[in-house]
């Protein structure tokens, strides 16, 4: 199979680029003395997965049951589910415990922990800390941690097995010197909370620290035990925008068909739109806005130089440049590829990856399917 | 099955209303003395598709060969694609020909003329007709329009269908009379290119308009056959906020979670985030920005005054309120649910609708399929 045989848009994933940035952010991490979870929320997939724990010690990250239910079947038994849930979702967590699998669940509330004691099923509970994006989470210093702690101690069901904050606001960072203070910002946070819990007698077996930016920055972990990073497996124009990746590090991208050429306009237009790219627009708050996407030579997966896809519909894509469009070089039925912003969105809107070697692109091309939805 | 049953994030779809906005479609696009081709881009669904086409002639609009094959294989034969096709997609298209399907495909160059004349499959074609977007399509004054028609004409294998034209513009339009007199521009561009080609002996049995706020708008299609607008089955915010469909109108909403609070900075965290509910951020261009949904009832359906999902996350949205929170009214595990900007995106991040009856939203339920990807 090469190009030309796959039906566009579809997703092209460049494993020797994953491999490398696995590599990467794996030795970075052992270098620091802690474990690497990697969060499989970007790639949704097992064979992903698979390269993604080579070398570390098979724990993974997600951000939904289906994909915790997903990854089990597979047989992955340690997955902890880093998005705070709630008592209607207990049931589904309680069977995969109950099947064998080292689930750990988030909260951050004495409510949940009280739902959770009442709850018939087993469960290992991890307390959320805010380390200043206050998205989830309790704050290090906040009296409501030991409450909570104490509710999980207390419960014959429930193991508190330790405490995981997430410094998502690492993407406002725009330096390796922001970055690194927020790591370490992170760092305290997460500790802070631990030691806390050990003066009331309860050990945290997981110190868990998140994101891509700050693991990447990251240059003391002392007191975590692990980190959650996701998105360094693929890298994305915002992530190379804030300088935790390259445009060369980048995996993943649309392969799409020009359709049409609106030549006075300077515009050729391509089938993915709005679905296939995702309408995330984060790199619009960054020093190069990418539009919706930079758009790609099909072939060597290079950039071509300040074209972008300035506007989508919803299967239909503009390419726009800042200089003349030579449309003979790009006839209708040709293909390009899109580098996506945000590279968890625009892969969750398609079924599956067609997997090349970058030394090779006419190799046989593998599919790995991708685990969407809830 | 109740609301607390569902698995969230979830869709909600209220057919009394979406029965409600098809009638009146219906009934309008009649008025008008022109056939309705309902656009099922939005709702990809069989079950809408059936409801869509209720007193109508029981042709359909699509935006993907996968529609087109999804509802070929559930018994619609007369379908139109209305997305230029590329030659690499010419041999699913002839599949459905072949198979008895009535596919009218469409392009807008010679080139593609060239290619269907050379393809080894039959094809009904429509021409695609630019009334002003610029996104694709000939102006209908266009040398070209002739010379794509003989080329057609003159291939055994394909039939020249007539003309399609789409005013996607008119989402840039703030008012009725805009939009009123856009449908005529619309109107015009696709009656003209027709009677350019009656001019050279070539009938256009089909001469097709589309857009939601033109056909709700248009007040004369005089020469033109049909309408295929889509949107309005569900309805949105940014078509509520140009005036297309009132609030109470929109059918679909995304059932969500309260995860967590953030009382301090007055938020409540739910678990529809980025992937539940897109990043369209259409209504950021109108008079009420809606963030990223408008804040409901889970069991009304009814806005909360002043309410948005001010930020997402992958699957974290932040609500955020003009007004002081009553925590105590949305505890942990409480259900909200979000009316969506572009109701097209949203929809497609999901695979079921659950399907409720406005009048009684705690009968039994129904999940209706959805067919995503290409």
């Amino acid at each position: 199979m090469s190009f030309s045989d796959i039906q566009t848009p579809a997703l092209i994933l460049d494993i020797s680029k994953v491999k490398s940035n696995i590599s990467r952010m794996t030795s970075h991490i052992k270098s620091l003395g802690v474990d690497l979870r990697p969060h499989l929320k970007t790639s949704k997939s097992i064979d992903v997965a698979r390269l993604a724990v080579t070398g570390n010690f098979g724990g993974i990250t997600v951000s939904t049951l289906r994909e915790a239910e997903y990854f089990a079947e597979r047989g992955f038994v340690d997955i902890t589910l880093a998005v705070c849930l709630v008592p209607s979702k207990l049931d589904r967590a309680a069977a995969l415990t109950a099947r064998g699998v080292n689930l750990k669940i988030l909260i951050d509330h004495p409510t949940l922990a009280r739902a959770l004691a009442e709850h018939s099923g087993d469960h290992q509970v991890l307390i959320e800390i805010d380390c200043g994006e206050h998205r989830t989470g309790l704050a290090w210093q906040a009296p409501e941690l030991l409450e909570i702690a104490r509710l999980l101690d207390g419960a014959a069901n429930v193991q508190c097995a330790g405490v995981l904050t997430h410094a998502g606001h690492s993407y406002g960072c725009r330096s390796a010197g922001e970055m690194t203070a927020l790591a370490e910002i992170e760092r305290t946070a997460v500790v802070g909370a631990a030691g806390r819990l050990r003066e009331i007698g309860i050990t945290s077996s997981i110190v868990s620290v998140g994101s891509t930016p700050t693991a990447v920055f990251a240059s003391d972990l002392t007191g975590v035990t692990e980190a959650r990073p996701g998105v360094y497996m693929f890298g994305d124009l915002f992530q190379a925008g804030i300088g935790s990746c390259g445009i060369d590090d980048v995996a993943l991208s649309v392969l799409s068909t020009v359709i049409a050429h609106q030549e006075k306009q300077n515009i050729l237009v391509i089938d993915a739109g709005g679905l296939a790219l995702s309408k995330d627009r984060s790199t619009q708050s960054l020093a190069h806005d990418c539009g919706y996407g930079l758009v790609c030579s099909a072939h060597s997966g290079k950039p071509f130089p300040g074209w972008t896809v300035g506007a989508v519909h919803q299967e239909h894509g503009q390419i726009i440049s800042q200089n003349p469009i030579d449309f003979s070089n790009h006839p209708i039925g040709s293909q390009v590829r899109i580098l996506p912003n945000h590279v968890c969105m625009t892969a969750a809107a398609h079924e599956q990856y067609h997997v090349i070697d970058g030394s090779d692109p006419h190799a046989p091309m593998e599919m790995w399917p991708r685990c969407n939805g809830w």
